[in-house]
């Protein structure tokens, strides 16, 4: 084994046998991990980015930050609710996708498909600039570099995934773990120490006055309104990584909609204890953050002006909490949101090959996509993903504020399309279902989406509004320019399906005869292979055909040909012009002319060889000439490959670039 | 017809009949002006580079540029009588390459084309830079833009070329007669008014001063005689272009040693004549040159220093000549010599290619460069020309002075090693020859070489010694690259040659029977027509084979199957992992391991579509199937193209792609 592919075995990993694909199904106490690294995390940017909207209202802003929790906290229960109904429906695995496509029609479900094709970027790219941001509570070092610390971050997290999600599945387990029961003992002990033991906790920020970048300390009227419907859409960012889990049912152990919708429910219970216990404590403590990219700013009690923001919430209420107290509870508490910010990212890692692969299956996407065991095709996904999020940190700099604003649009607009198809859902099942008692429990589910939808369709609207200038409208081009891409491919493959179908007036007839035609440049074992290989297929005729570019060559091929004891005939074909493919193509298609009711059929010796510029000085001609025969009806192209020495070494590589991946089932 | 077929019509041409291409051999009368545009437009900067060096030693130098003028002179003639030697004994075209190869062996040859190929980019580099340097004298506005202007011109130049040859043939004469007859016409009218009408002709840089860089107005001694080295290896830039004729000999018409040997001896009378006359001309105007690069300055009678660059010398000479007598005089002199000097980097544009194919034959350049009727291939050799002439210019920021460092050294060791190379022809040749008259005309031809090869032998040192540290050593590390890589690709096909070599123990035997296998990936068109021509074939055996990705549609791919009557059974393999290359190649190598005796040959219906991107839609499993299908022994791959509709207009283009080239036959 060379350097190079031991290095590529130790990056990407062993392959797995088809026999150890069970194995990847994930036992409840796996599933809650992964997908809570993903719908928890987003908890701990939420809660900054309402603080952060609302200091732009100046201190009377953070007085409504209660209410924004409770609210924010609202949406999550309604959603959640909704979505183990569409678990239930829909044990697939296909998601809003599926329940677009199937109940409102090709054009909704390409929708929801190209909003989460967006969205899975914008977690990776928003998930992993949070978690630099949080690290840099105990790394202030990261200060000025957290761009290409965040696109050093999707890389490594590229590569783990290169090798398959195995390894990631128990992984995952650990760091989420640790940060849930972090998360809950800092609300927990934070509330018990203000209210039962009377402690004074007061955060860094507890006596800064925010001011707005004119100078102004408060707003009022609408101004107030838009800056509240704001700090509202950016904290709907708690709600991303929900709906991983109406993707991710197949890979949940049996019953697997069961599995899914308690794991859903449990997420969302600690999704909203985490939302307002952080809230709570929040207020309690009196943290206050500032808009750096707007430009609001600190005045401190000596009057002196701080335009530096202050750490994020969790920092800020960790320190409080633990470091008088139980100081490695900080470390582990940062630690640990840092890591499931990451593994949030991750989880986009996995969701999007796997949407590629169901699109491609739909033929929205090129269909290789959809034939999951090839590596390659799950690797350039993976890698597609990564390129497009470290772009996007490093064009925002690793700005969550910034990013945010692009970021919830395509989430909405997938809850609301998959709401409203539920909807639709339910009615068919209704027009169908006799029975009473499960006609009950549809019409309880279908009450329960309708109200999703309606809530979901309000919350699109107000983020839409509220953020439509601040970047959400560079959210919509790029998702209306893969719908376009995707329809394109589709539009493509639905019309060639249609050219190619069999009819009943389709041609069946068997061509009667087939003639051989072998190429030959030189006389050598390929040559003799093709010829022997051409003969073994007994065609009807068979011709050896050789095209004359140099008078002395031609002479030594024909007294070699007749050295040899070939059996048939050698044919020259001049090229006064010294070229091959011309005058071997006009040779095939007279062939064509007078024989139009056979097939003819070419022989082309081809070398094998090991090394890619090997390639470039072999089989230049013989491509090109199949390319033009290929535009030739009634002929087809045999190569007849020649294996050299060198081949072994290339023969291991195409080996193991097809060889399956090890991504988990879903 | 689109728009982008009729702009690449416009821009490429239309193709040549085969019939039409005997009207390409030169007469005389146009071979002169294309072979003169590199031979004769060559004194041009020559005298130019000779002042500037000489300026080098200050006032004192100018005062050596009679000498070094005869000297080189000298040098042409005997080139020139060299070279007609050669063009006798080698009517092929091979030139100085097949010289070297033929009579030195492969390294010498070798050696040449690693020369010629690094040279061919300078010819074009250089002629454009002294081009545009020219028209300054009648454009000033190209101050300062010289490196884009000359780059610009290098890609007008290789877009005519893309054209094909003959029509330059044609445009080619008139601006190289006329280049001639103005260049002829003012040295004579010059030396006319001087020494017959007594006029007081002074150039206008007759009163300035020259200074050296530093200060001192004098060099003497050891240091003189280097400058006077340098001055005549630039001057000997005169003699390229003459080897040109050696090299294009087919293309003249018949008799074609004799035509070409009596256009290489006018070439060489012209070439002197102006040399000879240009310097005559410069002493008596005096005019002076300085170098900007090294930083020799002029300093006027005021006394005030001058550090830009006067115009070249037959700009200063055209306008002292003609301005006070017949001002068009100069601007057709001007516009002339430019237009020539880019004409002579369109001959490199010619030989590349000519030499890129005799290499390619000889197996030391990928093999498809040698059937030159592929447009293909030549435009390739055309476009890096390009690239590589356009880059040295950009980074050599147009300076001919620069560029004339690297420049000599590759034709000299050419010259050198092809006149060594004629001595030891002309004496094998006498070893065979017994008549008196005959021998007496090969002893003649060796002595003219012998003194050829001491001569350029020695130019070879002077100009190696001069100029090595100030740029040579550039050209001798390119020339070395080149050569290892052409040795590699040597080396490589001599291999394979090897390998592949039919010797009385290669195994002659047939293969017994033939299995055939059809890939069915969806039941239509394209898979009945593989299915078809795979029946037609009668193998002994015939399964259809599908690879199960998916359940549902495995079972429509069934269902289907069973409605149409194909005669042979559908196997379906099972693939857990939603993967199709594996099991099918393992599939065919199980059949391959029953039946060893037997070929395997595996039919893939494959789609013809119109777009490059529709290509990326389909096709790919084929793709991979294919390439991992040729490393195994034993089993042939054939493609049954269906063409679809769009595929019409790629037929189209595939064909011009192909078509053949209308370059001139050498």
């Amino acid at each position: 084994m060379g350097v190079l592919s031991a290095f590529k075995r130790m990056v990407v990993g062993r392959r797995l046998a088809n026999a150890q694909l069970g194995q990847t199904l994930l036992p409840k106490r796996l599933a809650l991990p992964v997908f809570a690294s993903d719908a928890l995390s987003s908890v701990a940017y939420a809660i900054d980015e309402i603080l952060i909207t609302l200091s732009l209202a100046g201190m009377v802003g953070f007085l409504f930050s209660w209410e924004i929790g409770v609210a924010v906290g609202v949406v999550v229960a309604v959603v959640v609710a909704s979505y183990r109904q569409t678990v239930h429906a829909y044990p697939s695995g296909g998601g809003d996708y599926e329940v677009a496509s199937d109940n409102l029609g090709r054009f909704a479900g390409l929708t929801v498909a190209s909003a989460l094709m967006v969205d899975y970027v914008l977690t990776v790219a928003v998930s992993v600039s949070a978690g630099i941001i949080n690290a840099k509570a105990i790394a202030p070092f990261l200060q000025g570099h957290e761009a290409w610390a965040a696109a050093g971050v999707i890389v490594v997290i590229a590569l783990i995934n290169l090798r398959g999600v195995r390894e990631s599945g128990a992984a995952f387990a650990w760091p989420t773990y640790i940060f849930m029961f972090s998360m809950l003992s800092m609300i927990a002990i934070g509330l018990f120490r203000i209210l039962a033991l009377g402690h004074d906790l007061q955060s860094e920020t507890a006596d800064l006055i925010v001011m707005r970048p004119d100078g102004m300390e408060e707003l009022a009227g609408w101004a107030l309104i838009a800056i509240l419907a704001r700090a509202f859409s950016s904290g709907c960012a708690a709600l991303t990584g929900v709906e991983a889990i109406s993707n991710g049912v197949p890979a949940f152990k049996p019953p697997k909609s069961r599995n899914a919708a308690t794991v859903l429910a449990m997420l969302g219970a600690l999704a909203i204890t985490m939302l307002l216990g952080i809230v709570a404590l929040a207020n309690l403590t009196r943290v206050h953050l500032i808009d750096e990219l707007t430009g609001t700013y600190y005045i401190n009690e000596a009057g002196e002006t701080i335009n530096s923001a202050a750490t994020t919430v969790i920092g800020q209420l960790g320190r409080v909490v633990f470091m008088d107290w139980f100081q490695p509870g900080f470390y582990i508490l940062i630690t640990a949101t840092m890591l499931v910010l990451f593994l949030a990212a991750n989880t986009a890692f996995n969701g999007f090959p796997s949407l590629a692969s169901i699109l491609a299956k739909d033929g929205y996407l090129p269909r290789q996509l959809h034939t999951r065991g090839d590596r390659l095709a799950y690797s350039n996904g993976i890698t597609m993903l990564a390129i497009a999020a470290a772009a996007l940190v490093l064009v925002f700099d690793a700005s969550v504020t910034a990013l945010i604003q692009l970021y919830v649009v395509g989430v909405f607009i997938s809850f609301t399309l998959g709401q409203v198809g539920m909807i639709r859902y339910w009615t068919r099942a209704l027009s169908r279902e006799r029975d009473k008692k499960a006609r009950a429990r549809m019409q309880r589910s279908r009450a329960i989406n309708t109200v999703g939808a309606a809530l979901t369709g309000t919350v699109l609207i107000v983020v839409l509004v509220s953020k439509f200038t601040h970047g959400a409208y560079l959210a919509l081009v790029a998702m209306a320019a893969v719908f376009a891409f995707m329809l394109a491919i589709s539009n493509h493959y639905l019309a060639v399906a249609q050219e190619v179908a069999l009819t009943p007036d389709s041609d069946r007839a068997l061509p009667s005869r087939v003639r051989g035609v072998v190429l030959v440049q030189r006389v050598n074992l390929p040559t003799l292979k093709a010829i022997a290989f051409a003969r073994a297929t007994r065609p009807t005729t068979l011709a050896a055909v050789t095209v004359a570019v140099d008078d002395d060559e031609v002479e030594r091929i024909l007294d070699e040909w007749e050295s040899e004891d070939f059996g048939i005939p050698l044919k020259v074909i001049a090229s006064p012009y010294r070229e091959i493919t011309g005058p071997f193509i006009r040779y095939v298609s007279e062939l064509r002319t007078e024989n139009p009711r056979d097939v003819v059929s070419v022989y082309i010796p081809e070398y094998v060889v090991g090394h890619w510029w090997e390639q470039l000085l072999h089989n230049q001609t013989a491509l090109l000439i199949r390319t033009r025969l290929h535009f030739m009806p009634g002929v087809m192209v045999t190569s007849v490959p020649y294996q050299l020495r060198s081949s072994g070494r290339a023969k291991a590589i195409a080996k193991k670039a097809s060889a399956p991946s090890r991504r988990m089932g879903r």
